[in-house]
C-alpha cells in the first residue's frame, strides 16, 4: 500500500471518484441537451479518464446518442489515444501540413482509425489537398471547419452572422478529391473567466449555438450537409439553454478536473475540483504569517487564470498561494477571505503536506509525468498511478 | 544536416554563441567583482551549458578565483549533475528531510561528491541532525544558511539588520554532530521586474551585499566563520557596485538564457536572449490583423513576468503574443510599438516559422524534453540536441 506521506513532492494528485462524478454530470447534461459528446482529452491526457467517460456514457446516453469520439490538441495525443484503442480522433486546432505524415502513418498502421482534422481557411484546404495528392493518398480525410463565434482565437469569424468565407471554405472542401466536409466546430473559450458568472457564460453559449445552427442551416440550403455540428466549452456545457436542433454534439474538456477559474466562472464548486499538486511545507515564517512550499511554477504552472493568487490550499479556504517562483511558492492569508483561521505557524510545521488546487488544471496536469490516484478527497492511499501523454 | 524547417513545432531553440557570450559577460563581471561564481543550473539544466561556463571560467577568472560548484533547485538536478561529473552541488531552497535519502545515496555512490544543503530555521537543523544520526551517517553535511535581505520568499529575515535568529541557527549547526556551517546564501529575487531598471536593481543588490557582509562580520565576531558568503541574482550580478570584502561568491542563473523580463529590468538587451520557442503560423486572420501560432502555454509557459503580452516574435519588434491558450497563441500588433511594420497577412502565411522570445526563460525551458541547438541567431542548421534534466 502506497501512502500519500511517502510520495516525493511535488506530485500531481487525482481524486478518481470526483473525476467520475464530473464525467457523470457532464454526460447527463449532454443527455439533457439531447446531443452526442466528443470529449476533449487535452486536460487529462490519459486513457484511464477516457475509459471512465466511455463507461459512464454507455449508461447515461440514450436514443443512440453516445461518446462519438475524442478531441485532441496535439498530434502526440492523437498517437497516444489511437494506439490506446480510440478510433475517432479530431485534431482541434487549425491543421498544418507539417503534421500530415504523422497522421497518415497512424492511419496506415491502424486501419480502423479515423482522423478528423480542422481547417479555417481556403488556403489550408488547398495545401492539404495538394499534400494528400502528392502522397498518393486514397481515402478522404474528414474535415471539421472551425467557427469563431466571437472568441477571436481561431476559426472563421461568423460572429456578425456573415457566412461567405465559411461557404468558400466548405465549397473548397467539397471540390477537393482528398478531403470531405464532416462538420462545424465552435469553441466558446470566451466563457472562461466570465466575471458575470453562469448567466454571462449562458449568453455567450446561447449566441454560439445560435450562430452555429444558423451557419449549419445556411450550408444545408446550399446542399452542403455537415454530419456534425459541435459547440461548447466546459462553462458553456454547464450553462447553455436547450440547444437548437442543428447542434449534434458538445466537446468540453476541462470538466473532468475543473479548477479555480471554473469555480470563479460558476461552472462548478470547490469540491468538484478533482486534482491538486501535493507539496510539503519546507519553511514557516511566523513573523509574516507565511509558509514556503516546494511546489512552484514548474509543478503548478504560473497561470493566473484571471483570478487572485496562484492557487488555493485544499482544506484551508482562508489561504492563498500568494507568490510563485520556479520551484517554490509562498502561501499566506487571503486578504479577501470571509473568515480567518489560525495563524500559519499553528497549522503547519516543517514537512506538513498541503495540496494546491490549481487556477488552470489543464496547465498544471501538463507539468507532470504521472498522476498519483486517490479514490476520494481526504484519502491517504495511492490506489493507482496514471501516465498522461506528454509533449507534441 | 538537420534544418530548422524540418523540426516539429513547437520546439525549444537555443543559440549557442549567445549562451557563450552571456556566460563570458557574467564571468567577467565576477572577475571584476573579485568573487567566485557558483552558477545556478535551474534555468538551463544541461551539462552542456555547465561545461561552457566551466571552460570560459578557466580563462577569465584569475588569482585562484573559480567556478566553485553549481547550485540546483531540485534533487533530480543534483542527481543529474552529480552523475554528470559535478562534485560540488548546493541545493538552493530550504531542505526537507524527505529528500535526504536521495542525497545520501548520491554521496555513497560518488565518493568525491559534496552536497551542500540549505536551512533557514533551527527546526530544520535539528530535524536534519536527528535524521542523519538515525541513519548512522559519518561525514558532516555542509549547510548554507539562507538569508532574506528583503525579498521575503525564503531565508532568515535580516532586512532590519537583526541577526539573533541567524545566530541561533548557526549555533545550532555548530552544536550538531552531523552538520557543518559552510556559508551564507542570499538571493535578491526582488531585483526581477525592477521597474526602476538597473538603478533600482543596483540599490537592492547593494543593500543585499551590505546586509550579508554585516551578517558575516557579526558571525565572525562570535567565532562562527562562514567559508562562503554568496549573493546575487542575475539582475543584481549585472547591477551591483563593488562588493564588500566579506562576499566571496555570486550565484546567478538566468543569465545563461536571459529573457524579456530581464530586458525589461535592464539586465540585458534583446539580442542577449539566447533561447526561443519555434512555432508555425497555423492560421492568419487579416480582418483582425492577427495570426495563430502552434505554441501555447505548454510550450512557452504562461508566465506574464510582470510585462505586457506572453512573449515577443523574434525579428518583429512591433509584434506581441497577445493571447495564449494551452497549445496555441495569437500574435498581433503591440499597441505600444514605436513603429509599425507590414500587416500580419503580408508577413506570414500558413506554415511560416516564428520564434517566440519568452517572458521567463527558466519556465519556458522547463516545458521541453530537448533543446535544438543553433550556433547563432538566424542560423538554420541544428548543430546539436541537448537534453535537460526533467522533473524533481
Amino acid at each position: 500500500m502506497v501512502l500519500l506521506e511517502t510520495l516525493q513532492t511535488p506530485s500531481f494528485l487525482l481524486w478518481r471518484s470526483v473525476v467520475r462524478q464530473n464525467c457523470v454530470r457532464v454526460l447527463k447534461r449532454a443527455e439533457q441537451l439531447k446531443v452526442n459528446i466528443r470529449p476533449h482529452v487535452k486536460t487529462h491526457k490519459t486513457l484511464e479518464v477516457s475509459k471512465i467517460i466511455q463507461e459512464e456514457g454507455e449508461g447515461i446516453l440514450q436514443e443512440g446518442r453516445k461518446v462519438v469520439g475524442i478531441v485532441a490538441s496535439t498530434i502526440s495525443e492523437m498517437e497516444f489515444f489511437a494506439e490506446g484503442g480510440h478510433n475517432d480522433i479530431t485534431y482541434a486546432t487549425p491543421f498544418h501540413i507539417s503534421r500530415l505524415d504523422r497522421v497518415l502513418a497512424l492511419r496506415h498502421c491502424l486501419p480502423s482509425f479515423v482522423p478528423r482534422l480542422m481547417v479555417d481557411s481556403v488556403g489550408a484546404v488547398e495545401e492539404l489537398e495538394t499534400a494528400l495528392a502528392e502522397r498518393g493518398e486514397t481515402g478522404k480525410i474528414h474535415l471539421f471547419v472551425k467557427l469563431d463565434c466571437g472568441y477571436h482565437r481561431a476559426g472563421i469569424d461568423i460572429s456578425e452572422g456573415k457566412f461567405d468565407v465559411l461557404e468558400s471554405v466548405v465549397k473548397a472542401i467539397a471540390a477537393g478529391k482528398h478531403t470531405e466536409f464532416f462538420g462545424l466546430y465552435a469553441h466558446s473559450g470566451n466563457t472562461y473567466n466570465c466575471k458575470g458568472g453562469v448567466q454571462e457564460a449562458a449568453q455567450i453559449a446561447d449566441r454560439e449555438a445560435e450562430l452555429s445552427a444558423t451557419a449549419a442551416r445556411y450550408l444545408k440550403s446550399l446542399g452542403l450537409y455537415p454530419q456534425a455540428v459541435g459547440v461548447g466549452s466546459t462553462p458553456s456545457a454547464t450553462a447553455v439553454s436547450p440547444l437548437p436542433p442543428e447542434i449534434t454534439e458538445i466537446h468540453p474538456g476541462n470538466f473532468v478536473f475543473y479548477d479555480l477559474q471554473q469555480v470563479d466562472s460558476g461552472s462548478c464548486t470547490l469540491p468538484d475540483i478533482a486534482v491538486g499538486v501535493l507539496s510539503r511545507v519546507v519553511s514557516v515564517y511566523p513573523e509574516r504569517n507565511e509558509a514556503l512550499i516546494d511546489a512552484g511554477g514548474t509543478a503548478v504552472h504560473k497561470d493566473s487564470g484571471g483570478i487572485s493568487g496562484w492557487g488555493r490550499v485544499d482544506g484551508h479556504p482562508d489561504l492563498l498561494v500568494k507568490r510563485m517562483s520556479q520551484e517554490v511558492s509562498v502561501i499566506g492569508m487571503d486578504p479577501s477571505a470571509s473568515s480567518v483561521g489560525l495563524p500559519i505557524a499553528d497549522r503547519f510545521s516543517l514537512g506538513s503536506m498541503v495540496t494546491i488546487l490549481p487556477n488552470h488544471s489543464c496547465m498544471s496536469a501538463c507539468q507532470h509525468a504521472q498522476y498519483s490516484v486517490l479514490e476520494k478527497r481526504g484519502d491517504r492511499e495511492v490506489v493507482d498511478t496514471w501516465t498522461p501523454c506528454k509533449y507534441w
